[in-house]
């Protein structure tokens, strides 16, 4: 799982709390301040006191420009001005693009073929060109580092990078700031990124408090590495919850998440949907599959909260075409 | 237009400033401080910067909760025990039934007989008793103060009343803590209870701000009176946003806004359709057709805003049943 590390990339340690703080200071001017949103409703259903931490509602639809912007923006000036790049077939590419125009340095987002326009138009639009290669993610890390080495771009990685991971875990920052005495955090897991991020930060802040991530049914390599005690690829991922499709998650990521999470739950398919309905319809938020995942796994009972608790489950966020949302309605 | 009131509702004069001051007080601890969403795609779009105040994300998933818990809270004692009364079709059953709970006290809401059965449920989940009486207003007024009569209830009015418009100006508080240098502040127009709180605290507040209000087309009682310069009943109403559908406004909520508002205008219903559409897509909110009238006016260029200048639009409310919901993303 070890690739070639373009000159920008930083070797696979945590970051510091430093880092964490020097990313909440860059990040306070270009993002905005999510609400952390109590659900009366919601929390009647799950026995337990349910906020929504909001990402849906921040710039680019989801959290993803935190990790990008703090990464970009701690490129030495000479490197950001050739350019970034980022592969992405989701939120990173928007998030990528948006930290670029913010910075006013050149992007390069490399999608796959297939990709929908509107995800294609929703990059392009922020400034950023749009490559196109193959259909894997393989596919379009191999594009990416050859026009990196080529132009040379500095690579931003959607989840395995110290700078990235610190600007995630300014998710958490917020949430304790709102809710100082949380008793436990809920959020997803795609390439740990985010979760990576929030864990670290939020037992830093705040040691008694438990982190729980969710991961579907149909991508449950995180996991099955929770229960083996190591890293684990599974072959292939097959979930509504597209942001999490990821086969394993970052080494870095990995070190973090096996020493700060306390546990890994899973949601099937038609929680999933539930959830994103109900989060529509009773807290009139659209959240995307894979930012309905952390709902849906409270109101299964599955963090294990207890009537009172409080619990803060990230929405990471809300990019969900039409006809995605119209199936759910349909089917609802 | 005069009708008996019962003895807790007060003579209709505006209400003063330490009215406002009192019901901001009160609200603090009951309702949720809703956040103020900068849209950069909607801003383009709009060719202004706009804000939307999230009101959907309020308690009752509309501004609502904010009249009628101040009005009920400034009830003495013995009278709010003997329980209060209410008659609606929409958010302002919930929003009344939801203050009872929270004060602890009794309530009685009349509904139509023909009430979806999901709205009399959620009226029913916050402890309130439903009586249902026929189809108009007119029914469920006269039922209510038959019951008022009877049992000795208080009515706790929709919009007619200083207390309910002191508790909807909070919006208008709110909006420019956060918004100190607002320079227009969009609000819809159904019985006239929410912009004329929030014209009377902005206009406080910050003179030099111009308050526009936005009705349907189908429903253009309170741009007709402004144009004629009295207050003007329309004989019917006919628009998705079925929150606007009243034939006229208070008398005195009129009066405070032939004073205050500076002009009121007009969106058809496929421009409510659109507003909506974009506001889930773009903005992840989910707005009720009345709540999204404002965006609407904004975005076809009907507040007279110039580039640059600061817009903030009420996005009233979020309660859309699944089924005008899927209609709108079928069409979309």
């Amino acid at each position: 799982m070890k690739a070639a590390r373009s000159p920008h990339e930083t070797a696979p340690t945590p970051p510091s709390w430093e880092d964490i703080m020097q990313a909440k200071e860059r990040l306070q001017k270009v993002i905005h301040r999510t609400p952390l949103v109590h659900s009366t409703l919601l929390s009647r259903m799950a026995g337990c006191e349910l906020y929504l931490k909001a990402e849906n509602l921040q710039r680019g639809g989801a959290y993803k420009i935190r990790g990008a912007y703090n990464k970009a923006a701690s490129l030495p000036p000479e490197a950001r001005e050739k350019g970034i790049i980022a592969f992405s077939s989701g939120n990173h590419a928007q998030g990528a693009a948006l930290a670029a125009r913010e910075l006013g340095c050149p992007a390069v987002v490399v999608m796959p073929e297939n990709v929908s326009p509107v995800k294609k138009q929703a990059v392009e639009s922020y400034g950023a060109q749009v490559v196109l290669a193959g259909t894997t993610t393989a596919d379009r890390e191999r594009e990416a580092r050859r026009l990196a080495r080529e132009h040379g771009y500095a690579v931003i990685p959607a989840y395995a990078d110290p700078q990235v991971i610190a600007g995630q875990a300014t998710v958490a920052l917020e949430i304790l700031e709102d809710l100082p005495h949380v008793d436990i955090l809920v959020v997803p897991i795609g390439g740990g990124g985010l979760i990576s991020g929030c864990a670290l930060a939020a037992k830093t802040l705040r040691p008694q408090v438990r982190v729980i991530g969710v991961e579907p049914e149909r991508a449950a390599d995180a996991y099955e590495s929770f229960r083996r005690g190591q890293l684990t690829k599974i072959d292939s991922s097959d979930t509504i919850a597209d942001g999490l499709r990821a086969l394993h998650v970052g080494e870095i990521n990995w070190e973090i998440i096996r020493r700060y999470v306390d546990d890994i739950v899973l949601v099937s398919e038609e929680e999933i949907k539930e959830a994103m309905a109900l989060l529509l319809t009773r807290t009139k938020l659209l959240a995307e599959p894979s930012g309905a995942v952390t709902t849906a796994a409270v109101l299964q009972g599955r963090v294990g909260a207890s009537a009172g608790q409080k619990v803060a489950a990230v929405i990471s966020g809300g990019n969900v075409d039409l006809s995605t949302l119209a199936a759910l309605v349909a089917a609802s």
